[in-house]
Order: structure tokens, then sequence, then C-alpha cells
């Protein structure tokens, strides 16, 4: 083992890369914080706006379509259910299966969550300007785009429940 | 509770703190594999370039910088430890406290750490040409100053260990 005492020049990571990461980071634990003063988990606000824009989706597609576990997206769903915002009912077309609606309640959660997002959006980016802002938003897409990850999904739902 | 069968509009969250939130995911976890291959895990990168820029720094300067819990930073020393990449040695200063050091083994780790960099870097902002990477970088930097966050340090390490 050599000695190593001589000062090194400063290694911090300064890639685009390094800095979506951090940002991203950040900014997902605040939202998780938003969501979380009116009951929420983050992984909550996708399910809502899914099944709002698609009433009626199954189980099954909703969880293909945000990458969740099967056994997850029941515990999700139950959460939801529980609490009043979303309702079960069994699919006309397949009876294993149940379709997802918003209750009335889910539809005032909702309204909640567009709220929230604005003022998250507000407070993140509140460094940028209204041009900067469409800049940024424009190069995220991109790299979004050609990495292939699903519009309006978040990787983290592939995660949920798993062991780190 | 009413029907709700009309299509509605579609909900994709489309603002930019939810593309940071998606991007910057996706390229944490592409990072966590590309460590994964030389047997380190994410975290690992900015202990070992804190070491190497500050040799000899205390396991609890280490743990304050990063925000990890002290008890999950024994462990990740631990490993780098047993893996021969990083030496503790008593601290002349504090003797119930460690001064960190990077091995040989630990510096070549290093070099490698720095070519993942470069190689996920390139990857991931393939989309970009040159000046759009520095405008990306820019903007981010400009909200990661804005937000208060240590430069260079992921917010990932407070989670560390924590329960979800």
């Amino acid at each position: 083992m050599s000695q190593n005492k001589r000062p090194s020049p400063d290694r911090r990571p300064t890639g685009a890369a390094f800095l979506l990461a951090q940002v991203g980071a950040h900014g997902a634990r605040r939202f998780a914080e938003r969501v979380a003063q009116i009951g929420l988990i983050a992984p909550d606000a996708g399910l809502l706006r899914k099944i709002a824009s698609d009433p009626g989706v199954s189980q099954q597609a909703l969880a293909e379509h945000l990458g969740v576990m099967p056994s997850r997206m029941v515990a999700l769903v139950d959460e939801l259910e529980t609490k009043g915002i979303v309702e079960r009912r069994r699919s006309s077309e397949d009876r294993r299966n149940y379709a997802l609606h918003l209750t009335d309640r889910g539809r005032k959660t909702l309204g909640d969550l567009s709220g929230i997002a604005a003022e998250h959006e507000e407070s993140l980016c509140s460094a940028l300007g209204k041009e900067e802002r469409v800049q940024l938003k424009n190069l995220c897409q991109r790299i979004a785009e050609e990495q292939g990850l699903t519009p309006g999904v978040h990787p983290g739902y592939r995660q949920l429940g798993r062991k780190k």
C-alpha cells in the first residue's frame, strides 16, 4: 500500500448524466413529499392518471403499461380502493380480470394532483426562465425518446416491491 | 359512484420536473448496471471519488459529506476494504476514527470508473449534439444550485439502508 497523502484534483462528476440523476432524484423526492401531504405515494399519481385517461383499463394492462409486478399492482390498487379513490369492477370481457375506474373522490384527487404537479414544476424549475424550461423539456424529451422510455412512465415502477 | 366510461384526454405528465425524474432514474439505473460489471454498486463511485480527492478523509466526514447514515457507511467501507479497494488507517488526529485511503487497486478501480462514467455519458446523451449537452448541463446545474444540492453528491445516499 503506497502512501497517498498528496492532495488530488477535485473529482466531482461534471457530466450531464450525473446532473440529470442528481436533479431528477432530488425532484422525485420533493414530489413524493408533496403527494404524501394528500395521503398518497408518488406511484399513485401515474396510476390515477392512466385510469383517468383510460377508464375501465384492466388491472393487468395497467401493470404492463407501468411495468409494475402484478403482485405489487394488486397492493397499490388495494390501497387506492380502501381510500375510496379507485373502484374495481369485474371486467365484462374477462371475469377473471378487473376493470379500474376513478370514483368521484378519485377525480377530485386527480385534480389535487394536477395542482401539486404544477406547484412542484414551478418550485423545482424556479432557477429557469420560461424559455429555458421549454429548452430543458425538449432536451430531456429527446433523450427519453432515443432511450426508448415509455412516455409518462417513471422507470421506478419496475423496482417497486423488488429487493434492492 | 358515477359511470365514467367516456374517453378522457391523455393525462401524461409533460413538465420538465417529470422528464428530469424519468430520464434521471433511467440513467441512474443504467449507470448502476455498468458499475455492477466491475463488481461495484453505484454509491461506491462517490465514495471512491471523494477518497481520491481528499486522501485520509475520515469515515465520519465522508458520511457527513455524502449524507449517509454512519452505520450504513461502515458497511459500504467494509465492502470496499474486503475488495482491497479502500484501506482504513487509524486517524493520527483521532484514534477513535478512521482515515480512508485508496489502495493501488483502488486507484486502478477509480480509473475504470472514469471510463465507465464517460461511456455512460456518451450513451445516455447520444440524442444530443455537443452544444446541446453543454446547454443541458448548464440548465441542470442552475437548478441544482438553486435547490441547494451538494455538488457531486446524489441525494440517494440519504436513503441508503433506510426502509422505504
